[in-house]
């Protein structure tokens, strides 16, 4: 016990040390001074090798420095918090495309001008979650209305007509469900409700909903995650049907813990962690070289997908994160020894020892393949949220000693 | 010159022993027999894995089909005319989303139904080649009424209003040409004008204009070919201007060369050989591992698409055709010496002496990394193409002897 406690401290010190080393790196190079916002194509020095704008990236920022500065006593500091409100206020000004319409751009050009639109809600989404925790670190009540209103056209969008997004019906496209979208509501709802009675109220139905959803996409009989299902949960055919995303289960695999957490619901626990955590790692993880594999086909076929077998950072920060809380919840020593193994491989292949701050993307041998540390899908989110998490995790278990939760 | 004779004629019984093979793993398993049409999504060993129909793929088997059966002796079989027409009807009926409109789909069910559709005009041109091709070998005149006017829709596209193309106008977008227009409106004009005297006079000028306007790629000095670039011929900023595809720029060369040669343009032809062929072999060829890379950046930063070091088979392909086509047109040994070094890493690595037809991806160190024949982009084209204008073009050089043309 004494030696997992030890190892406990370790991994603590490593990712603190490895957080502040990370913020650094982001503080030094992303913030646009001239006009708002953050700079995400960075290069393996920090060199800013592209002015776009993302806004994935730019609310996933802005909602990053905020959390930071709520939840860490050393974050609590003025060029976080300036830096997420200049952001804040570029997305303000620049993200909608035609306002008040409240469809976002997904890049726009460092002065804000939209360059090209996506036919799904994840701009949104970021949208709203860096203005809830703007609204959350400085009070002012604009911010939560923004996010606010935007969850309601979000939900809209799901739940009743998707007309607004703009893609067209076509007689032969599939009743396809990616598993992103009730993740990505799940985690809306996550956010928005923290500490908020009324909007606990508001969105416990639709939180429920979510974790059907995702549910829904453990198929063949428990045997496998499948990433797109029908709307009513059957599999779907082709490779689309066949699309599996480990990286994508295991992150949905933590939102889940947190579900069955809060309802208390120790089985729908020991499911998640079973379906969501194990069987993807099983399959996903490349037992000749190490690192989660990106894509897989559920019946051994090659995926379509040029980029299958490489191995990128973010479902390495997500594997760290569910199987860290899964040990945390469960107390199954197992969990703790594959978040050690994964943990292990990420800061040994992905972090840069010279520049600071993660490669995203290796080949399937491990080796840097694209050696940027920012780019139109990389920026300040994944990395120190993980960090952040096992950081606060490893305390929670350091600081109540030797008896799990879920060991009672 | 004995010892070049022999080396030609030992690439021609290769290329033409292959060009057999591949062919015959086409008919074998590819033909829809129930809803016309091909499968395109064959995996290594021929088994088709999804039954998804790509337009692209359609149209450009429809025209292999029709060119072999045209041009080759061995392949004037009614196996290939017939599922030619049949793949001929498939389009006519199912390509169009919403008929008499001309926007076709990117990709139908097995029966025909659209599933999705690209604000680009790629479909229509391969629907253009393949109706064309029909019209040649079949004398119905049903086919190029089909061919003339979708070619009079996709020059109004891009000469006129591309409005109907369904991109929305935003304020940041660049002003950008990807080189891949211009490049396959030409392709469209050297297939329409063939021994047609009327349509070549009627595309004279668009063909011109054409050539112009790959030749406008070429930037900083000469120095590189630039995928992207302003319609006016100027460098754009960021990702997109600095954005390089060696096997693309390679393959225009080709297109170049066709068309100087027409216009008995022995400068140009020079030029041609000195700026799309030598230099992104130069630029492009990855001196470690062999083989030429699929994406650069012209400052050398890191691309941003995942796949950037990765070995395609089709720009091997065109790589093949190109520096076959300078040395015939040229008499540059050096050429037909780089012929020979692309040719014997592609026919190494590509082509499965198991199962016939060959590899489309491989990683950067040259090996296996998708091991399927047939997918969303990869169909019954590049490879065939690239033997049966490789057969021919050998065939040409040893007919006429030791004095290539450019060498008087």
């Amino acid at each position: 016990m004494e030696k997992e406690r030890a190892s406990l401290q370790a991994w603590k010190d490593r990712v603190a040390k490895e957080l502040d080393s990370v913020v650094a790196f982001w503080l030094q190079h992303s913030h646009d001074q001239e006009h708002g916002g953050f700079f995400t194509c960075l290069a393996r020095n920090g060199q800013v090798y592209d002015d776009l704008k993302y806004i994935w990236l730019q609310g996933r920022q802005v909602w990053m420095y905020c959390r930071l500065y709520r939840n860490f006593e050393r974050f609590r500091r003025a060029e976080l918090l300036d830096a997420a409100k200049a952001g804040g206020e570029f997305l303000l000004r620049f993200a909608r495309v035609a306002p008040p319409a409240k469809k976002c751009a997904f890049v726009l050009t460092r002065d804000g001008r939209p360059v090209k639109v996506q036919r799904t809600i994840f701009s949104e989404c970021f949208y709203t979650i860096a203005m809830n925790e703007l609204w959350r670190v400085t009070k002012e009540s604009r911010y939560q209305n923004e996010a606010v209103e935007m969850m309601d056209q979000i939900v809209h969008w799901v739940r009743e007509d998707p007309a607004g997004l703009g893609r067209p019906q076509l007689s032969g496209t599939p009743d396809a469900e990616s598993m992103a979208v009730p993740m990505m509501l799940m985690n809306l709802v996550d956010q928005l409700s923290e500490e908020d009675e009324a909007l606990t109220k508001k969105y416990a139905e639709l939180w429920d909903w979510c974790a059907q959803r995702i549910l829904q996409h453990v198929q063949r009989d428990g045997k496998a995650i499948l990433e797109n299902v029908s709307h009513d949960g059957k599999e779907l055919t082709g490779c689309l049907g066949r699309h599996q995303n480990p990286g994508h289960a295991i992150e949905a695999g933590w939102f889940l813990l947190q579900y069955a957490r809060k309802k208390g619901d120790a089985k729908l626990r020991a499911h998640i962690i079973d379906k969501f955590l194990l069987l993807p790692f099983r399959s996903g993880w490349d037992a000749e070289h190490g690192g989660l594999f990106y894509f897989q086909d559920v019946d051994g076929f090659c995926p379509t997908q040029l980029e299958w077998d490489m191995k990128l950072w973010w479902p390495h920060n997500e594997a760290m994160i569910s199987f860290l809380m899964g040990y945390r919840d469960s107390g199954d020593p197992a969990l703790l020894q594959i978040f050690n193994q994964v943990a292990e491989y990420t800061f040994k292949h992905f972090h840069d020892p010279e520049n600071g701050e993660w490669f995203g993307y290796l080949n399937r041998e491990g080796k840097v393949a694209l050696n940027f540390k920012g780019g139109p899908f990389k920026g300040c989110f994944h990395v120190p949220r993980c960090l952040a998490m096992c950081e606060k995790m490893l305390g929670d278990l350091l600081h109540r000693g030797s008896a799990p939760a879920g060991s009672k």
